[in-house]
Parts: structure tokens; sequence; C-alpha cells
């Protein structure tokens, strides 16, 4: 048989991450690959209690088809939290629980992007929002972006001169890949220019909970809740293993995603929402933060320190107040694929950054995540990419 | 602002299960509306006990990320238990794990479908696979289908006259929303001709085991092994609220399955995954699934006899061997939807026929989901249904 697929999977390729997940699923790496948290601040026993209780109070229910909005309680729950911290009136009507935020990507490219529509983008940006669009026909236009966001005289030239522009796609907040975090003045400016041209900002904001230093600064959605949806999910402050995420915004647009959800999945897990939700009732999830915060924050200023200390001359790399990673840039000659193939060899693995730039490019760079690894092997194996670096200097 | 939302949102209207059941969230309705299984028929303690056995013994493996594929043992045992019911030779290589199987049917539209692009089913077929499909921009064609699946001259000459035709979806047996199970004759024209035409078969079927009568009858994918995906799901033998199903066919195909679902959610939930696997381990799931069958088989004779003793004479229906649903087909001149209105009023709901026709029409025509209602429940509410169909006549 001659299997025809959709032309949209001419533009789908593996993503490197994924790949090299499976790769040393077998092996014992050191991974600053994935964007994976440390396993060892997850709160088992608590998750455990949260789950018997469930089961216990209401194992019928939480084993039932539910509906695709959610779990009440449990989008209350986002919306108070969302409104305590940036100051919105949301209510649990403004949340859709999605099946982590990738699903909110996904949906969102279902949602708005016709064939040859455009995405504006950071640069760089995140490697699966770019697969998650790109399914549905997106063009990317990258926006000039440096340490404090999308300058906004390359945003403004963007949005007049681009034909077909639907969305500004943006993480501002401790970015995937590069950690940084844009300015309040860069958000203002954000959110005025998508004012002016009448287009939707969508901001993903994983990381956002996760400052380990400097001031809060507001998240978009705070600035602008009539012109924005964002993407929160439960995987970086609780465990990413239940695949649970949410969108939040104005009523009219979170209705469509949902309308758009059911026909894709129906609904998120039923007992994995109860069972989160009853863990945000019945233990201090600001307590947990705080943990993981320190523990990342010293996995942070170790990372810096060693690549400090045995990096050659000639990396740059950037030094974020939060989130999971930090963005490395190579001497130009040096390409981060070949450095990869180097460094796996002696069982060290990173995501080169070439694949977060949706328009090639930019091969001499790389993300490191360093929230994972145990502090001996984070530093262990840091010490192996800067051999293999001065090794192709 | 205004918001532009993708052409395909044309062709998404909210399920009307959907809607019913978010209706009746705050009812105590005699629901006839949604696939669900029946509750008391959760093995809530044994369900329990896996769940702590996973976060006890790898608490840290089961709230991580982990790969898009699925958990190994899961899927090993998904491929055998295929193995031993259909005569295939499948591996855990030819299985993707997938977040309940309305995400099987999203990713094969994905996959599969470019706009314009036909999918021969049918008539009436699956509610939800319409919307899925629909969103890629697929037309359907119906095929005509009797009691014992679809006439064989009747596919041929859809296969022969129609241009574009990527897949042929079926739901073989107890299919959703007729009851209905193809006979043996029947599944061997649909591969021979589907062979003949080199069109691939999506076959979904979450209601195999769930027979109460009558001889086992081959799935079409252990008569066509190469030449079909099909998709299972633990909603109907264990329960639905993990969302947990799979993809099982040839090893290419699977494979691309995979690489869609990687852009689309990255992952089902690791925990659900460990969590079904460890309670296929530790008991056992024959004699539940023995249990389900003569519940659901008694609710099957009662909801026959509660019909035939008290439905106006010019009403027919299914008399299905297994499965969730049974099919009714009212004198032409009653419509469904008004019927659904009156029996809402009295807090009795059913899905009316008419929407699992693509293209239109049989608006006399409805599904009574027959597993979950309470016995008693059962019997009021059909008597209700039947009370208003004669006030119609």
């Amino acid at each position: 048989m001659n299997i025809q697929y959709a032309k949209r999977m001419q533009h789908l390729r593996a993503s490197e991450i994924r790949e090299l997940l499976k790769a040393t699923e077998s092996r014992q790496m050191i991974s600053f690959g994935g964007g994976l948290p440390d396993p060892k601040l997850f709160p088992i026993e608590q998750i455990k209690q949260a789950s018997i209780a469930v089961l216990d109070e209401s194992g019928e229910e939480a084993l039932q088809y539910s509906t695709t909005e959610g779990f009440l309680p449990l989008r209350s729950w986002i919306a108070r939290r969302t409104n305590e911290r940036q100051g919105t009136s949301f209510s649990s009507d403004n949340v859709l629980i999605v099946s982590g935020s990738q699903q909110a990507l996904d949906l969102s490219g279902k949602l708005f992007i016709d064939e040859g529509d455009v995405v504006l983008c950071e640069s760089p940006t995140y490697l699966s929002a770019i697969g998650a669009f790109r399914t549905f026909g997106a063009r990317f236009k990258e926006v000039e972006t440096d340490d404090s966001g999308m300058l906004p005289e390359a945003l403004e030239r963007a949005l007049k001169e681009t034909k077909g522009v639907k969305l500004i796609y943006v993480i501002p907040t401790f970015q995937n890949p590069s950690g940084r975090c844009w300015s309040l003045e860069r958000r203002q400016a954000l959110v005025s220019l998508a004012k002016k041209y009448g287009v939707l900002i969508v901001e993903d904001s994983p990381y956002e909970e996760l400052r380990f230093g400097g001031e809060e600064v507001p998240a978009v959605i705070g600035l602008a809740p009539e012109g924005t949806v964002q993407f929160g999910t439960f995987s970086k402050i609780l465990c990413p293993g239940y695949r649970i995420g949410w969108v939040i915004g104005p009523r009219g647009i979170v209705d469509k995603y949902s309308l758009v959800k059911q026909s894709t999945d129906l609904q998120s897990s039923t007992i994995a929402q109860r069972q989160i939700a009853k863990f945000l009732e019945s233990y201090d999830i600001d307590a947990h933060i705080g943990r993981i915060k320190r523990a990342y924050g010293e996995k942070r200023d170790l990372a810096i320190q060693t690549i400090e200390s045995c990096f050659p001359e000639g990396v740059r790399f950037t030094r974020p107040k939060g989130g999971l990673f930090l963005w490395v840039q190579l001497p130009s000659k040096i390409n981060a694929r070949e450095l990869l193939v180097r460094c796996m060899e002696r069982d060290v693995s990173f995501v080169p950054g070439g694949a977060f730039f949706p328009n090639g490019g930019h091969e001499n760079t790389l993300r490191i995540n360093f929230s994972c690894m145990p502090k001996e092997k984070l530093v262990q194996g840091l010490q192996i990419i800067a051999e293999e670096i001065g090794a192709m200097v």
C-alpha cells in the first residue's frame, strides 16, 4: 500500500529534545537536554496522600468522563492565583484546563492559523511552539530580541510590513531557551503595539513562578487582560507527569479553545485534575515553590561559576534570574551540533540552539538546562562540554 | 480587537453530547446521552492500591516527563493482548499510547487529511470522529450500511467513483452509535476492497472486548494487519478518567503518529500509564471485564424489554450483542431533537441521531446509552421517552 500523508507532514521533524530523551532512556547520561524539573523535589508523599483522598472521597467521579472545560475547583484556583499575582479579575469561566501547555500551543495553531499565516516570535523562540504552529502551516517572522525582550522598533516594523500576522507569540519570563526576562518597559511596548495593530498576544508562561533573584515583573496578561491569552502549567511548580496545564484569557477566546479541545481529546484527565486540586487544597504550594526556587537558584549559581571558571574565552552566556535554562553562544566557527556529537560520546547531552530559530542559522548556540542534574553531575558535565569546546576552538 | 480565527473554525460545532454533559452536571438527570461506563463498576480500591504502589516504587519517574511513544511495559501489554485476541504478531514498537482514543482521531486527521480529502465512513458514524476529521478539512462519503456492516457493492462504488479518498473509517464491533457488529464476511470484503484500491483502514475499536452474546468475530486488524491502524482504549474496560488509549498498526505508520503526537501534547500522562500498567500487572483484568459484561448484558436486556413493552408501534431499534449503545428509529415524522427538548423538561436526555450523519438527515433517529444508569432509572427514563414519543405520534 502506498500511504499518502497530509502535506503538512513535510513541515514536521522529530524534536531533537524528545529524540535525545529517547536516546538517553537506557543510558546514564548527564543530560542538560530536556526542560526537566529535578525529580528529587517532587512532593511524592503529599501527592500520594492527595491521590488516596481523591479515590476515597470521590472515586466514581474521578475515574469517569467529565467536561471539556475542566474541574471547576481547579479552574477557580488558577483564576484566583492569576488575579492575586497579576491584579486581573478573571473567574473560572476564563480558564480552560489542557493536557500540558504544549496542548495549548497545538490548540492555538488549530484555532488561529490558516496556511501561510504569520506568527511573530522572539529570536530564539521555543522549539516545540515552532512545531505546533508549523503543523497548521504557520510561517514565522523572528523579531530582533535582546536581553530585555523584543526591540519595540523591530516589532513595530514587523507588524507594519508583514502581511497575515495572526499572533505575537512570546515567553517573556525566563524564556525557553534563553532564560531571558523582559523588562517592564518592553512588556508595555509590546502591549501597546499589539493593541495598535489589533493582534492577539499569546504569552507562554511556564516559568514565571520560578524567580530566584531580582524584582517581580508583571506578566503581559496583567498588563493587557483583554488582548492576551496566557498559558500556564503545573509541570514546573509541581510535576510534569500529570500533563496538566491551562489557558487563561478573555472568555470569548477561551470558549473557542474549549470548542477546539472537544474534538481534539474530549477533556484532560479527570483524576489528574482532581488530584492536583486536592494537593493544592491540602498542602502549601508556596512553601513547595520556595523549596524549588532555592534549589534551582543554587544550581544556577553553580552552573554560572563552573562556566565562568572553565569555558574557553570567547564563549558568551546568559545569567538568568529564574527558570530552568541558560543559553550559550560559542565562537561563530563552532557548530553546536558537532559539539553535541562529541559530548554524547562522553555521555553528556544538551540541545543545539539552531533548532530554536524557526528560520535557521545560529548554529553556534546551545541551551543548557540546569535544574535536573544533581550538583556534582552538573559540574562534571559542564567541564566535559568545556573541554570539548576547547578542543574545537 | 477583532480576533480572526482560522477558516477551519467554520466547520466546528460544539458536540451535543458534551453540551448535554455540561447541562446535566448540576442536575439529577436520567442520562442516556454520553458513552459513559457505569461508575459502580470502577475497581476503585484496586486502582488506589496500584496508585500507591507506583508512587512508592517509582515516584520520581512516574511524576517526570517521559517519551512520546509511551511506557514500554504498557505498550508491550497492548501488543501481547492484540496478538492473543487477533493472531497478529505485533511488538511494543507497533503501539503508541495516546490521550484517549479521541486523540487518535485527531492525530489521524493531522497525519492524513488535506483540505478536501475524503473519509469513507459508515452511515451513521461516530459523532466526534466527524468533528476531528472536519477540523482538517475532510469531506465525508457515507457508505450504505446495514446491520451486518457496510454493503460491499456500495463501498466499491464509493472507492471507484470518489476522488481523494484517504481513509476508510469504521467501528465494526458494537458501533457507536448503532450498536451494530459487522459480520465476518463484510469484514473480509472491506479488507479485500481496501487492498484492491490501496486505501488505509482506520478501525476504531473501543468496545470489542464488551461482548455479551454471540460468537467473537476477528477485528479488522487481525484480517489485515498491514493495511489497518486500530484504536483501542482503557476507557471502557477500566475507566475513562485517565484518558489513556492507543494506536496499533504497521510500525512505519505508528512512527508517523508518534511524530505528530510530539508537537501535539509531547506525551500522555506518565503517572496514568504507570498506574494502569501496575493495575494490569497486579489484578485480573479478564475477571474485571467479565463483571462489566455481565452487568451491561443485564442492562441491555432490561432496556430491550422496556422498549418492547412501552415504545409505540412504528419504532424500530437495534438489539446489540455488546458495547454501550442501542439505536432507535422513530416514525419519520418525529424529530428527535424536538423529542429531546420535551424529555429534558422531564430530566431525561439522549443524543438525537442526526448528529451522527456527516451529511445530514435522519432526524428521526436517536442513540441510547444503556450502560451508565442504574436499572430503575433505565426503566423509568425509557418509559418517559416512550410517553413523549406517544404524545408526538
